[in-house]
């Protein structure tokens, strides 16, 4: 096992957002500092954070001041800028690697790599031009749904195509950008299984949760899933392949599809993840503390569950509940301390506990 | 009931230490932003605040920048110079009350007001001289505790009299500062319970927990504190006529003696307490998060217990066991970043967790 780090060593967060807030009150729990790298000021990581050096990733000279600052790094997001990342791993280790980064920010590598691990995706296709799109609807079928193979989230940088009418306007909307057609699949749910691994190679699954999206962007996951425990052994072992394939460090959030032929893989996010925000009210220990733990050397904690949880997501007006869920006895209420309400924003997370 | 605080205000915290650092935490998790008022730097909070004022509180012109920027104060601590408390109180409402503080300041005038109430208290006596202190001595007996009337905290300003050659001693120990002698009473065990007001003057009590101190300093917290029903039910009508003939708004620890005759107040802490931290992995919402629910106007949040606990602090070397209890399944790690580990200093705590 490498050294664990150090009691009052700091751990560098690139983006502030949701995750490296809660990510930053982890480390603080076990006893280390952190710094948040981002150019946006007043960010939801900010306000728990020892240091926030609010830069763009462009700029170098802030990238080595952050890097020289912090003991090693990690990350709320996969789409961190390469020449950013070549800047800071010159100067300290980063966990999740570069590999998971390389893996998980392009959507066509991410599928051939799941591929020849041997796990099974949606069928898809490269798309580099309208007729790379017509070729591709032909081998994929319709409905499908076209997407950049960098940088969409939530929705964004997609397109769905209904008929062959579709096509151009699909291409269109990718504004030339390399892309994936992906075939829909028949599934009867989306699950997710937030595992993680540390550097000794242990590995620590939480139980897998069931998620329902809505316009693209996640409303709840409830735990336990209903599924069969073979499925949940699948899960298990089909994450535990991905992580041990990438020799990981940290968490990582595997989205899979219950399907008549089992498990598929959805995509994997080299962090933690939105659909693992019920292991703060349901585990000893969250998959926030349980990433820290992996990238700081520690031991993985304890997560068993212990609460049956179904966890919502708080989204722009939403938050007009608080004042209701703040008053029931079963909510816990997780904020962002995001300056403005906005239509598609996360605002917050409430977990609703059901103990046995 | 009062208005709730707004998403995105600020709450001022007196205090930079541990549990400033965890009502920063629980503060955040609401959506809150702190700002904490600390005269050393690289204190505890500050790693988890959006702003530390590094000031002393002498200087009146950082207590009103302090007050300034934020929207409401609470403390961490209960001897705030009262020249403070002036300046902040005449810009921001502060939580608890001035009228708890200075009960709470001083032992004599907290012993008066418990007495009044119809509590139990230990046989005390006034001591401002030699004189006195012989005096006491033939009215409490012996052996019995010479305390300071204020400032003393985890076994300082206080001397034991064994013998009636303890006196002279006892009262040079003290240095001329008004004192109070303590009798000695038959106690089973120590307990503590930690009641929560809002200002609507609704009143939540956690189980009472069972404490062990060492050497003046709390050494474990076991819940549920094993204990008649009777004196549970005792310890909560207890807490609640404290915090209502107060009009309490926030968190109070109050310890507690199990004699043959019923229940005995030690003291009474207007800030959360170490003999809460329990609740931070056996809880739905901690001590900490009641506290600032309180503090912010927000209804009283589930404090039911949900697992049985036993906080355990770590002590100066005991810091030295955090890689073995790292690794172990039902430990929760709370550590407090402090630079230096110092003989008999708080550096962390642990929760051992057993589920039913």
């Amino acid at each position: 096992m490498t050294n664990p780090l150090a009691q009052g060593s700091t751990i560098g967060i690139l983006g502030g957002g949701q995750l490296g807030r809660m990510l930053s009150v982890a480390a603080a729990r076990l006893g280390f500092k952190t710094c948040v790298f981002e150019p946006a000021g007043d960010c939801p990581a900010s306000h728990v954070a020892n240091y926030h050096l609010q830069a763009s990733y462009e700029d170098e000279s802030a990238l080595k001041k952050f890097a020289d600052s912090v003991d090693v790094i990690t990350y709320e997001f996969e789409n961190i800028p390469t020449s950013a990342l070549d800047t800071l791993e010159a100067i300290r280790p980063i966990h999740p690697s570069r590999e998971a980064l390389r893996i998980s920010q392009d959507r066509l590598i991410e599928k051939d790599f799941l591929t020849n691990l041997g796990l099974t995706v949606a069928p898809y296709a490269h798309v580099n031009s309208e007729e790379d799109l017509r070729a591709a609807v032909a081998k994929v079928g319709l409905p499908a749904i076209l997407k950049t193979c960098r940088f969409g989230y939530d929705g964004k940088g997609q397109a769905r195509l209904e008929t062959e009418a579709d096509i151009a306007p699909a291409w269109e909307a990718m504004a030339g950008a390399p892309s994936v057609l992906e075939g829909f699949i028949s599934f009867t749910k989306e699950i997710s299984i937030i595992a993680a691994r540390g550097p000794s190679g242990e590995v620590s699954c939480y139980d897998p949760g069931e998620n329902v999206h809505e316009g693209g962007i996640l409303r709840t996951t409830t735990v336990p899933a209903v599924i069969p425990a073979s499925l949940r052994t699948d899960a298990v072992l089909l994450a535990a392949r991905v992580l041990n394939a990438l020799e990981y460090v940290g968490v990582m959030g595997v989205e899979l599809f219950v399907t008549p032929n089992g498990l598929l893989v959805n995509e994997i996010a080299p962090r933690v993840h939105n659909s693992g925000h019920w292991t703060q009210n349901g585990c000893t220990v969250d998959q926030f503390e349980q990433h820290i733990r992996a990238v700081a050397g520690w031991p993985l904690g304890n997560g068993a569950r212990h609460a049956d949880i179904v966890m919502e997501n708080l989204i722009g007006d939403d938050m007009d509940r608080v004042p209701e869920l703040a008053k029931s006895a079963d909510a816990a209420l997780h904020l962002y301390g995001k300056a403005e309400v906005k239509k598609g924003r996360k605002m917050g997370h409430v977990n609703h506990i059901k103990r046995p």
